[in-house]
This record gives structure tokens, sequence and C-alpha cells, in this order.
């Protein structure tokens, strides 16, 4: 057996299913290997940051890793970016990396680089096989590394004469230690802080988000008057009718600072102590009032959910948690507004969904709307890097081909990934696109008109760096292109109408919903 | 005056004219600065792909660098496989990434990530100005090393309150070395061992290959029958009627060492010594002939057009180059096959056209097909990954408005890139771009077949991981949904018409070439 299909039959074995792919020649053997062993899928993608977007979206739905395959540096230069945002959602991906063989790069040939700092950039374990034998041993320790509470990005380099040569050792999987538990001792703290009757911050995330730690969230701001704010980007937050749902930190230090005013203490579970996502010359870094003290209940990565639960136990014994009814919004009529179009969603979303929220400044009734909605997911954007929702929704309906997928994502978001959509034809994917076209990046317009220091003198409605509109993108004629039907809504009757239609019928869809800008 | 205007007026002054873009916030203050600077020209792109590739575009036929302006870690990671590219071309390009303030990383924010271990993956310089006194010497220090013979990727990193705060200082440009010359006692040794009699192969490249390097290699050819080749990729070729003409070294291993079989000497000038692009378990990684000595004429930096000038008169002083006649295919007739598809274009290249060749496999009969075309520059690919062209395209464009651009690119390098149609209309830049649709990585097919160990039993022509037919893309909507006119053709005389009227036209236009895969 060479190295290549040990190390494909490790990650089989330790239960990875999927490798998303754009393969070059240094990755051959490794195609070769994925060919021949059976319990691994490829999923081809035309481009690698669809590839690792799709990882992400994968894990998050799947919660375990999927694995990339990618060529060489350039390769993994391109999905790069979307593995930083897999690295803010401490999503769990295994990427396997070809490069050339172990003698070749002393020549320096054309795509020679230095791939262990593109890994070691990502912050997640780089290992490298030095031969076949040790192939499987890497790719085991990659795997384990990826899954260590909270979830990581591991690079397996894999020099292609490790690959193609013989001697390759199947590794057995290694055991990957749980979330660490949170100690008594701080539960006890806590649970006194909460008890002193100052006003108190509870700021939830990451596992917590889903119903267990929602529900124990719940139960202690029921029995104490704690006031629960969720992070403000997740990896995957369970909302919809019969959970408790809680505001989320506001993205401009002004809302949060509002959401945190007169706390004493801010006690993080899951979530790291509110920080403001841009700095400003004149607001704080820190959102944490000064004069409140940071408790860490929960470390990310810790087990949060058993944290919370014990301190509901602790704090709330008696008390159940406060969930919402179903609910829904009438549907609404006339010209899409930024209101109409998350109350047509939200009136239509069906059971079970996953909804990827990339929809930046349309979306911020998203929440509200649908949160008497049928029980879903959200997964959102988590480093702040555009062009994640795509190839994320790409990733969660390989891993539930069951759910419908309905993808959120604004125009300009659109533009960085776009060969998402030809996976999601390829792969015949349950993905119901909706694009939040205001032909700009009205966040950047937003953003200039909140800075307090304005740069220059200029209108940010007139920069044409900030507009989308010349040409304006047809995504109709985009969407298919790719090989999915695609429609153009202008009013919250034609979007309910094709959003409709869409989930009822099997594959891709994409909807142009045309919106106005947020002001 | 703000750090954010010193360090633009810094760039202006030194005579960079244009900025390739996609900013976000924190970069307004740059963008704020780059509003208030006229000499500096906007040009947004959708994706950092196509801002990166089309700085080095630029780059390559204005002769100095653009800038790039890029969005923190996220968005230079989008644009550092293109920014590959262009290290392997010796581009000269200064990128300026907008950071958070000095103070926000502290704080672990969302976008916070290793800027430096980016930049310093491109092996140029990385400057990161302290405060808004010192961006201006940053920036002219950077833009003085991006320029330094054979040219680099300069980054500058900018914190927020770099560009926010007050006390920028606009910095003199610094004067950058020329290429260092050749010292004589190399030229009288080289001149020597083409005397020897003894078989002698000359490798060119870099700017060796325009025309006064081609002109002194024709000479030296002429009078000692030495063989010239050309380097594989190369960052411009001057091609076509009134120059001399060269083999490229072979893309596969077999190919060149039967282009250098029984040579004693090469002897490299702008280029280096020939390495196979991948690595074979049976072949050599070194192209050079194991009985062959090497022997560098110029280092890639050194002035090879001077060196091999000085060698020409030398070895021959009488002796005219030898150039390529006027002349042009016969327009042919039928489906498309690899040979006609060239043949039309050959047949009607415009006048000083640039041509951006990323065809890949399909293109191998151009340079014979267009040596005798009009006088045009050829941009290739040079770092093996796959997406520069289109982005290539737009920078040359916008560096020769009245230049027609002919962009010649696979159906599988326009997927990573594909939104640089957008700013090609945005910008009316005069592109043509035939995409050359095999439907397929045919390369990957071929490279499966020619590995002499093949990975695993299957056939290459059925595995889906190199088929790009299902879905077929529509590059016709594609390019429409982009405001990019477009038309599809399947025969030559379909190709030749609106290859023609494509060019009669201003601003861009994209057939889609529908040839067979390459065997």
């Amino acid at each position: 057996m060479n190295g290549a299909e040990a190390l494909m039959r490790t990650l089989a074995d330790g239960g990875v299913e999927v490798v998303f792919t754009n393969p070059g020649t240094t990755e051959l053997h490794l195609v070769g290997a994925l060919d021949a062993v059976p319990q691994l899928r490829g999923v081809l993608a035309l481009f690698e940051g669809v590839v690792t977007g799709a990882a992400d979206g994968y894990a998050r739905i799947a919660g375990k890793p999927a694995a990339t395959l990618l060529h060489l540096g350039p390769g993994l230069a391109y999905g790069l970016t979307n593995l930083h945002n897999s690295r803010r959602a401490n999503s769990p991906v295994v990427n396997l990396v070809g490069d050339h063989p172990t003698y070749h790069n002393a020549f320096d040939p054309a795509l020679a680089s230095d791939i262990a700092a593109l890994g070691g950039w990502l912050r997640g374990p780089v290992r490298r096989p030095e031969n076949a034998a040790g192939a499987g041993t890497d790719a085991a320790a990659a795997l384990a590394g990826a899954v260590e509470s909270p979830g990581q990005i591991a690079t397996v380099i894999v020099p292609a004469d490790v690959s193609w040569s013989d001697g390759g050792v199947v590794a057995e999987p290694m055991t990957s230690k749980p979330a660490p538990p949170v100690a008594q001792d701080v539960l006890t703290q806590v649970a006194e802080v909460i008890r002193s009757g100052d006003p108190v911050a509870l700021v939830i995330g990451g596992p917590a988000l889903r119903e267990a730690g929602l529900c124990a969230a719940s139960r202690i701001a029921a029995a104490t008057g704690v006031r629960v704010l969720q992070e403000l980007y997740s990896n995957r937050v369970e909302h919809g009718a019969g959970l408790p749902t809680f505001p989320r930190l506001g993205f401009y230090p002004d809302q949060a600072l509002e959401q945190l005013a007169g706390v004493r203490h801010v006690i993080t579970a899951g979530a790291k102590a509110p920080v403001s996502f841009f700095a400003y010359s004149d607001k704080p870094s820190c959102l944490v009032p000064e004069d409140a003290a940071t408790h860490v209940l929960a470390e990310v990565g810790q087990d949060a959910v058993a944290a919370l639960t014990q301190l509901a136990d602790l704090v709330a014994p008696d008390v159940a948690a406060d969930v919402v009814e179903p609910r829904r919004p009438a549907l609404p009529t006339g010209p899409l507004t930024l209101q109409s179009w998350c109350d047509v969603v939200a009136a239509l979303l069906p059971e079970r969904a996953i909804v990827i929220d990339e929809s930046v400044s349309s979306g911020v009734a998203l929440a509200d709307a649908t949160s008497g909605a049928p029980r879903h997911d959200v997964l959102m954007q988590t480093g702040g890097a555009m062009g994640d929702g795509m190839p994320l929704a790409v990733g969660a309906a390989v891993a539930a081909p069951d759910r419908p997928v309905v993808a959120l994502i604004s125009d300009g978001c659109a533009m960085y990934t776009v060969a998402a959509l030809w996976t999601q034809a390829r792969e015949k994917l349950n993905v119901t696109t909706v694009i939040l076209d205001n032909r700009s990046y009205a966040i950047l317009r937003q953003e200039w008109k909140y800075y307090s220091r304005r740069p220059g003198a200029g209108d940010p409605d007139s920069n044409p760096l900030f507009d989308l509109a010349d040409p304006a993108i047809d995504f109709v004629r985009l969407a298919e292109s790719f090989g999915v039907p695609a429609t153009r809504a202008t009013t919250a009757e034609e979007l309910a109408e094709q959003f409709s239609n869409a989930l009822s019928e099997p594959g891709p869809h994409l909807i142009q919903a045309v919106v106005p800008p947020a002001a």
C-alpha cells in the first residue's frame, strides 16, 4: 500500500467521510487513493475558497471534520481565508496539501513555497510525513488535533513521494480528549456573583448556543434576572420555536455598550469577553464596562454546556426555561424592504432548516423575524472574512442531505466564492440561496458614516469604491451559468412565491432579491 | 495630514498611478486618502485574487508597480495565490494591508491574524509603520523594495490608527539600484565556452525575452550554432513578425531532456537552470544533462540584456539577428481543434496586442501559430497557480488602454477569478477573452497518464474529479451576468467572426470556444 492510500484509510477509519477538493498534479496519488477507499466521498469544487468553506459548513453540521485536498502552497493560499473563518468558528478541519516530493523543493520549482508557514498562520497543528510509513500516523495525529476541543485547523503536508511510495501503514485513530470540565470552585464563585444582587450579564457562545446551553441560560435568567447575551458571530445557533432566544451582542461598540450598560459583572461561557469587532478612535476596544468585573465560567473549548447546566441547577433549581412559542410573521406585501424579506423567510422557513446567514447589513431584522419559526440551525460567518456563506451551504447540505439549506447572502459576499453554485448543481444539493442585492458595499458606507473621525471629506454614497451598481450583476444569469435555476424578486409577493417554489423542488435554486441598502 | 494621506502621496510621488482594491473598514482612511490624491486611480475588484493578479498584469506592461489595497490578513490571504504568481514573475507590487489599530489586536478580534507571516511567505520586504509619521517612510521603502531588480512583492501593514492620526509626513522617493551588471570575466568565460565547439544550450528568460535580448541571442545562435531555448513560463515575451523566436523549454521533463540532449554546456541568462515543473519518480528534477556543465551568464535580477548584447558583440560581431517574416496562417474551417483555434487567433491578432496565455493544455500550438503575426507581448502564468489570466488582463488593459488585450483562458483557470469580468465591464477595458472550454481538467488527465507510477488503477478519463462537464458551465451567461457581451463558438468560422467582431468594438467581450481536450 502506498503512503497516499494509508493516509486516506487512516482518515476513513477515524470517521472522515468527505474530502472536498480542488486537486492538482502533486495530489494525483491522493486522488487515486481517494478513489480506492470506498468510505470516502470526493466532492469537487472549482476554487479552493469553496473547498475550505464547505469543509467548515460540513464540520458545523456533521459535528466532525471533513478533509480538504489542496494543491501545494498556492492551493492552500486560495483556501486560506475561509480557513480563517473556520478557525474563528472553532470548526475541525483536516487539510491535506500535496507537495512536491521531498527532494524536489531544493530546486525551487515554480510552485514551491513555504507551505508550513501558511498552515501555521491558521494556528493549528502542521504535520509533514517524511516517508510513506509515516503518512498514516501523521494523518491520525492531524485528525486528533483537529477535533481537540474546541476544534482546530490541522494541516498535513504530503510530499508526492510519500504518497506514491510503498510502505504505507494505516494508523489507529487516536482518542481525542473531551472538552475539559469547569472546576467546581469556578461554578461556586460564579454562582456567588449571580447571587450578589449586582447587575450581571452572561455572554454565551459556541456550543452553549444549542438547546441545552440556551435552556440552562434561560433558567438562570428567569430565576436571577441575569441579562443573557449571545456572542456576535457563532459557529452554529439553534433558533426558533420551542427554544429560548437572547439578543446578540451588537456589531457597533455603541450598541454593545448599551446592552452592557450598568452591569457590574460580565460572565462568559463558551464565548470571549466582548470586544469591538472593529476599533474606532473614540470607542473602547474592550466592551466590558470599566467598573464591571469579568468572570470566566467556561473558556472557549471548555464544556460550557455542562457548566451552564450545573450553574442553573445551583441558582435556578426549580425554574423552567422560557421558550419562544411558535409564531410566524404574516406574509408581507409591496416592494422588498430589509424587514419584509426577513418576514418572508420567517413566514415560509421549512422544518429543520439550516440557515446560512451572510446577509451582513441587510439582515439585521432576521433573528427577530425567525425567532418563532420552526426550529432551525443558523451558521454565520465567524472570522469577518466575506465569502464564507455559499461554501458553508455546500458543506452543510453535504452533511445533512435530508435538511433544507437556506443561504442568505449579500451581493458583495457572493462574489468571492460564487463557483460554489457549480458544486451545488453538480451534487444536486438542496440549497436555496437568496442574494440580498443592494448593489453596494453598504456596510462600508455605514462604517464610513459611523466613524467619528471621518476619512477625508467625501460622501460615502458617491464613492465609487463602495458601489456595485455599475454594472449591476445579473445573479439570475450567473446562477443559470452554473446550472442553478434562478429568479429575481423585487416585491415581497414575488419573493414569497419564488422562495416557496424553490423549497418545494429538489436541488439548488437561487433568488436575486433586490433590496434597499441599509441606512 | 493623516498617515493615510502621507502614505498615498508618497506612493504618488514615487510614480504609482493605480491602486487595485477590495477594501474594508480598516482601510477606510486609506480609501479617503486615495480619493484625496488626484494622481492615484482606484480600481475596484470584487475579489482579492483579481486585485493582486491585476497588479501583476499592470506591472508587467507598465514596467512599474501598482499598489493593492487589501483588508487585513483575510483580504491578503485571498490575494496571496496570485501574488505567488507575481513573485515568480518578478513583478514589482506594493501591497497595502489595512490592519486594526496598533492597540486593538491585543484583544484578538475576529479579523486579527499574523499578517506579517503572509507577507513573509511572499519573500519580499514587509513594513509596518508604528505611527503616522512613519507611514510615508515605510511606503517609500516598500516601493523601493518592490522595484529592486528583478522585482519583489513588498507589503506595508498599515494599522488604522497610523492611517487616521495626524502627523503624516510625505517621504521622498528612494532611488532604487539598477539591475547589477555582469562582470567582464564572466562574459569572457562564457564566450570561451561558446567558442569551444562543444554543443551548447543558451536558456534565456525574464527581460531577455524582449526585443534586445532576443536579437542578441539570435545573433549568438546564428554565429555559433548555440541552441537557444526560452524559459518555460515568463513574465512578458515579445513575439511575432520582426523578432527572433526560440522554442520554449518543454513542460514535461522528457520534452526538455530531448531539447537539451547532447549539450555539454547550459548557459543561463535571466533564467534559472532548467528544472522539472513537477517531479516524477523516474525522471530527474534537474534537466541539465548529467555530463553537461551549467554556466550562469546573468542571474535572475542581473542585467541579462546587456550581458547578452555584450556576449553577441564578442562572439557574433558582424552577424545579424534572424527574425521571423510576417506571415499568418490561413483562416481555418470546420469544428474547432487545438490547432485551428490558435490559427484563428494568429490570423486575426491585431497590431500591438497584449496576449494573456493561460490556455494550459489547450494552447500548445499557440506560440508557433502566432510567430509571424503582428508583434505582440505575451504574459503567462508564472507560478503554476491557476486563475492569474483574467486578472492579468485587467491589469494589462489598465496599463495600456490603447492596446487590445486578448486573454486566452482555459475553462478550469477561469473559475478561480471570474469576477475579473465585472471589473473589465466596469472600467470598459478593451479585453477580448477566449475561454478554451474543454469541460475538464485535461492537464490532470494528461499528468495521470504521464506518471510512470500511476496512482491507483483507475482510468483518468472517468474520474469525476477531473470532469467539468456536469454541469457544463455556460460562459456566455456567466459573462453577460457581469455586463460583458459574450458569444459561443464551436467552429473555426464562428470563432473567426466572433473574434473579429469583439476586437472591432470597444470594451470587454468574451467568446466561449468549445474545444476538444488535449490527448
